[in-house]
């Protein structure tokens, strides 16, 4: 990372899959980073792998310049509370929970918009605990953050070349309220199909002969059923309405490939799948374009405007360089559609 | 391989990814095998990798003694009929298809049971072609034959030890009714979960986002509609009783988890996701007992329950060595039963 964070002081509260990952890559980085985590046992761990961890949260908080909180998702508006009355007024707080808008929203009520950012790497494992972090979980991963007007915007700048230089992963600005629709579809009820599908499997007649011929499609299917339940349970709840709506718009795909099987339709069956197949290969790569916008010091309502449509049209920033004449972001987006503005480089 | 076999004669019809990985890999094995496909350019291709390749079936299959049956699902009864007429009465035939009941009953009515084995490894890529053909794809993986009573059991031996000495993998004993209720769920049902949900991100207005953020479960979830939209098509319809039934119970695990999200029950949401985790534990790996058994020469109604009882017990065969007094099989399968009998070597 760049010299000047170097000295950044960093605290990560909760350290499971997710927290451990951040602890673990913060520590690598050579920053000076304090753990805590509620559980005496993962502390312990954290100790003897070498990651400073103390004792009580508000030590491990006390005189730091950036938190991440990382404990399950219904703990965080409390350890807000507790994190941001613990902190100086100029410490940044993120958090990386699975569900965005409630959080948020919960935030500015506090009056913690100008330093607190909502955040949510997109990545993990369906292991869990502090054993199973990984310092480069989230190298080349998206990694959304929800900007908020005003001096919002400040701490969004902070944080997003923070999370660029230490994790290398891609920040997607993207609203609140908009990430917990996409992950609904992108994440959350992909949860559901794969525990349907164990599920079934689980209670099946044939069950023994199922899993001892389970093929590749079965095994990836399945795989985040191996996430631990309550942790699903968690994210599926805290954003019940979008993943129920989005759940909603994949059963009537269903519907329509189960009646084109019924009837032995075989264009319609042929078309729908050729269908799921052009998003499917849309995920293995597309091809992007660069675009470098630059504001000035004072973040206004045209930055947040950027910010929000670059990550609702799937793109993301690479860069995010603040200087005294205000701030300039690299970004990579699918190329331009008729109407959009030139890259225009700083200065 | 075993020496004595390695003088067999083999053929391949239709080389794509499933048939030519059979060809590659018996070619590597030091068989005198030759492939053939309707397709010049696929013809081609193989003389270019050095594998033989005739220009007619006829030739390709004369004088042969097994012939594997690979062309698409709905070519298979018309391949069969023409591969028959052109091989001798001691000619092995199997073939790759993903259901099996169909031509199971079409090759009893054309009175080929003595020598059609219906077959199906249990493995595949989403990529289609010879170019994309393993040697090494069957490795390890499940393969399913169907045994057939008195003549078939002969048949299914003799290709039985061929598939395990040859391509390593291991041989699942299966009735051909039983073979397609069970990959309805393994296999068939878990492509139309895949295609509805890349579906679903295809149409949705949030789509480029939704691909942006998709992470691990999105990416695992739809791998398999990447599959060509043909086959998949091909092979739902050809088993599609089956597949809507256990779609059906796929959807009502759906239905109570959907349920219990609505409701805000915390409890069943999380015993739900439980149920699915165990499955998912099953599958990751369960330890598994030796069992051998030995049978006359001339196969009966024994041989064929405990070959059917293995597969449908979620076990396999390792091994099976004829000899003069009759055949020995080795196999594994979960620990047994109280009532079961205990294994018995040989003689």
């Amino acid at each position: 990372m760049a010299g000047a964070d170097a000295r950044l002081r960093a605290a990560v509260v909760g350290t499971g899959l997710i927290g451990g990952s951040v602890l673990l890559r913060l520590h690598a980085a050579g920053l000076d980073v304090t753990g805590w985590d509620p559980d005496g046992a993962t502390r312990r761990r954290a100790r003897e792998i070498g990651v400073p961890t103390v004792e009580r949260l508000v030590d491990a908080v006390a005189d730091r310049d950036v938190v991440f909180l990382c404990g399950p998702l219904p703990t965080l508006p409390a350890t807000l509370v507790e994190v941001a009355a613990a902190t100086a007024e100029d410490c940044l707080l993120t958090d990386v929970g699975s569900t965005k808008a409630e959080l948020a929203a919960f935030a500015a009520a506090q009056g913690l918009t100008h330093r607190f950012v909502p955040g949510h790497p997109m990545a993990g494992t369906d292991r869990a605990g502090l054993t199973a972090a990984l310092p480069d979980l989230f190298h080349d991963a998206a990694w959304v953050l929800c900007p908020a007007p005003g001096p919002g915007l400040t701490a969004f700048r902070r944080l997003a070349a923070l999370v660029m230089d230490v994790f290398a992963a891609r920040v997607v600005p993207m609203a609140a309220d908009r990430h917990d629709a996409v992950v609904a579809l992108a994440s959350h009820v992909p949860h559901l199909l794969a525990g349907a599908l164990a599920g079934a499997a689980e209670r099946s007649p044939l069950r023994d002969a199922v899993l001892a011929l389970a093929a590749g499609s079965f095994s990836d299917g399945t795989r985040v059923a191996g996430t631990p339940p309550e942790r699903t349970a968690n994210m599926l709840l805290g954003n019940r309405a979008e993943v129920l709506a989005a759940l909603d718009s994949v059963t009537a795909v269903l519907d329509e490939l189960a009646t084109a099987l019924r009837a032995g339709d075989r264009a319609a069956l042929t078309a729908r799948h050729a269908e799921g197949r052009d998003a499917r290969l849309a995920l293995a790569g597309r091809p992007t374009v660069e675009v470098r916008r630059t504001f000035p010091p004072a973040g206004g309502d045209e930055e947040l405007r950027f910010l929000h449509e670059l990550g609702a049209a799937g793109g993301y920033l690479d860069g995010c360089r603040s200087t005294g004449d205000g701030v300039e972001y690299s970004a990579r987006r699918l190329p331009a559609e008729p109407g959009d503005r030139p890259a225009a480089p700083l200065g």
